[in-house]
């Protein structure tokens, strides 16, 4: 075992935990972090620790780390920020190998707060590692833990590793990815960074084999210089997707009073970009839909796409939308556009590409013979299927008012949808859906419209095709990831 | 009654209507047609024709338009393209004022479907107007009337008008619009614009009195002149938002197979934007949240927000999105400052702007003290409440475990909630919720959490507080609507 994965296995796989300001009070931080990671399931040894209570949810609670008496390698801490110092040495008194430090009141809050961080990392480096303080911590589902409120978060790991200097981020984006087909290695909310900082976990998520794709919501990094070169490294191998906060002169001054970091500027990351390979990012949707897109499209890489729509006008908009992030929709030559005209209905319809199947209903095996056709094509890297009307719900049927044809409609919806995963799994050729939310409706028919929706979409995901809810997000996706890869590859000629 | 609404009477509210092409069979088109527009209630006399039918769902069938008895105002054809020039002056014979053409097979097909397109063009200017070919048609509820397969669209009008050169476009924005508290006096999908096309429409919307907001998709105007002028005189009264199709190299050839049109370059439209007033948007959804901020805004004018939420990355993006489109997060006074320091909890929070209370789930009493504080400074134009926990659904609720918190956290969110609502009627100063979709994962807690969340959005629409999916959404919109103002005002005084 190399050195950071070893390092970093009290964290991220303890084997025994104190959870220092547990409480049955569940008003209280410590007492709703300990909740959590019951519900979460921590395998391991749980130590409760609170000088005014001797049993926590039927844990045994110590007054002082002091007073466990096993060894201990992990420990969670909740209490005052003034508090805090003095539990940390008490942590590598007793051998404890890392900690987490949940408690604000550190350097954001001015030079009182940052005292006791110095303090604080004064004692890190005698021998105790520690994430944070002002953080929400570690999701590490191979370890059993989770951040606050993520007891019911997903059990199973993955391959994406995040890492975040906001906490409201790392429970945010551990939520939405639970819909989008990302499973996390690890999120860290590592908060200000006084001790464990975006290098440590960047080489620590280079060297893991689990994880291939490094997400970093970062407002400023520790060590510039160490960073930069890292960061470089790492995009020889592994993705890394950096979302930059305070990158405007208000979002600087709010880094500030966030996590006490200097943030820096936007053009200085355009160039770490460049320099590093790294795939800058402005949003958490973004950064989600750019790890989706790394994860289901290993093989893709030119910027030649086309779409299948059903109406003229979504392709234009599809058209519109790819060569503004700089993808091309090259028109087909005359003898390909001949052959799809075999394949649509004679009116309504386009072969031009984007390739316009006339109905976002159209026949399954129209789309069939159309996807298979554009996919064999030599000068097409990969299709987006956009907007079809690939799921059902039943009031779309009753709206028919036809028994017999509900019956076939129902059938016919389930072999629409059916096509791309067949084609897929013929071809193989690189494929993107994309399944809008139709309304926002909160009336019952809307609301099971919106749950057949995202079953479908989970039925895609299960079949290694990436799902977006928006043509605009999943072209924003393919130019990132395409971009990774020329300028990695630009990098690695460079030497 | 002025020329324009008179004119257009027929077409927006007829009192009879012939729907050629109709028939018992819904798998074909003109048989769905009258399907729907018997579930949406039209009011008026209902003619099917169809040579090979006598009864269509009850109705009484005629061969042809001239074998009605009685007269009629509006007539819809659905059947194929070689028969349709010879219909239109059947109902021209029959005195029937205009009709809709939902067939396709025209100019956009190439010359042979642009000669039919031009006889049909000839007969219009004889004495019938003539909505299409190409197009999906006329949603009006004030008539009765609605496009397919709109059957269970809303039955209210509304002060929003949407000119779609795509039919698709139409239906998904009547569709998305729904849960987005928009409602329409009408939709025109035209189409190919043999007659009506988006100047005529453009003076319709103008003179009537319940359009506030027009939307237009549009590919190709027809009197690019007449289109110019008469665009810089509506929006120096009603707020214009053009989406326009084909500007990109793709697009423009997307362009011409869908409705035959000249597509023009993004250089001319943006130059259009600042000769006109118009708002230019990209997308469907770019288009709906600007409507939405024109309707729900009226009286927001300057570009100094503030953004309150829970969690200091949230604030540094917020501060970021802002600064991107050019609308500013200023920082706040010290006296203001320490006026919010007394209001928000003493670590973990941010009073400089944007405001951090700390917690995405605050006391209410804490974001009713700082909102109102803040939206009674004269430095600040607009407040956003972004990403706080507005919405509970029963799992959340179960995860604590403890049924008389359980009890206090339901009513807790309720109370919440009900803040920016109580605040906004007292000071009456605009007010914007974000309100994110937290998961897109088809579990039945996810579903009812994503119900939740959209009864809440109804809530606040309901109370005339406008709300977005995304801050990113929310501020593009915001800065849609203060570009607009100003560019009409700087119109207006340049004479």
């Amino acid at each position: 075992m190399s050195s950071k994965l070893e390092e970093f296995a009290p964290i991220f796989r303890p084997r025994s935990h104190a959870v220092v300001g547990a409480s049955s009070d569940i008003t209280k931080f410590g007492g709703r972090f300990l909740r959590v990671l019951l519900t979460f399931g921590y395998p391991g040894k749980l130590y409760p620790v609170n000088p005014h209570e001797s049993d926590i949810l039927g844990l045994k609670t110590f007054p002082r780390v002091a007073d466990i008496p096993e060894s201990v390698e992990f420990a969670t801490i909740t209490t005052p920020a003034s508090t805090v110092p003095g539990i940390v040495e008490e942590c590598l008194a007793k051998g404890i190998k890392a900690v987490q430090i949940l408690s604000s009141g550190f350097r954001e809050l001015g030079p009182e707060g940052q005292q006791l961080e110095e303090q604080i990392a004064r004692t890190a480096v005698r021998g105790i590692r520690v994430i944070g303080p002002n953080c929400f911590g570690v999701y590490s589902p191979a370890g059993g833990l989770t951040i606050l409120p993520g007891g019911e978060l997903p059990k199973e790991s993955g391959t994406v590793a995040f890492m975040s200097q906001s906490g409201g981020y790392a429970i945010r984006g551990a939520n939405r990815a639970s819909g989008l087909g990302i499973r996390f290695s690890q999120i860290v909310s590592y908060g200000n960074a006084c001790d464990i900082n975006e290098c440590d976990l960047l080489e620590y998520f280079y060297e893991d084999p689990k994880t291939k794709v490094i997400l970093g919501y970062i407002e400023g990094p520790r060590e510039g210089r160490r960073f930069f070169h890292l960061l470089r490294e790492v995009c020889q191998s592994k993705p890394v997707i950096v979302w930059k906060g305070g990158l405007t002169k208000g979002g600087a001054r709010a880094v500030a009073s966030h996590t006490g970091s200097l943030a820096g500027e936007e053009m200085v990351w355009e160039g770490l970009s460049y320099q590093t390979g790294a795939i800058m990012v402005n949003s958490l949707d973004e950064m989600l839909d750019t790890a989706l897109a790394l994860l289901y499209l290993p093989t893709y890489r030119g910027r030649r796409l086309t779409v299948i729509g059903g109406g003229g006008g979504i392709g234009v908009a599809a058209a519109d939308t790819c060569e503004r992030v700089g993808l091309s929709v090259p028109l087909f030559s005359l003898e390909l556009q001949r052959k799809l005209t075999t394949m649509v209905p004679s009116v309504g319809t386009s072969t031009r590409n984007p390739v316009d199947v006339g109905s976002p209903f159209p026949r399954p095996s129209v789309l069939r013979s159309v996807l298979e056709t554009v996919l064999n094509e030599d000068g097409v890297d990969l299709a987006i299927i956009s907007e079809l009307f690939m799921s059902v719900a039943s009031h779309m049927v009753r709206q028919t008012d036809n028994s017999a044809l509900n019956v076939r409609m129902d059938s016919a919806v389930a072999e629409l949808a059916q096509v791309p995963v067949e084609v897929k799994k013929r071809l193989g050729k690189p494929l993107v859906m994309v399944l809008p939310v139709e309304a926002m409706a909160p009336e019952p028919e809307h609301i099971e419209a919106e749950e057949a929706r995202r079953k479908v979409a989970n039925y895609y995901l299960a079949e290694g095709i990436p799902v977006f809810l928006t043509l605009e997000r999943a072209v924003k996706a393919l130019a990132n990831i395409i971009g990774y890869y020329e300028r990695r590859d630009a990098i690695a000629s460079s030497g």
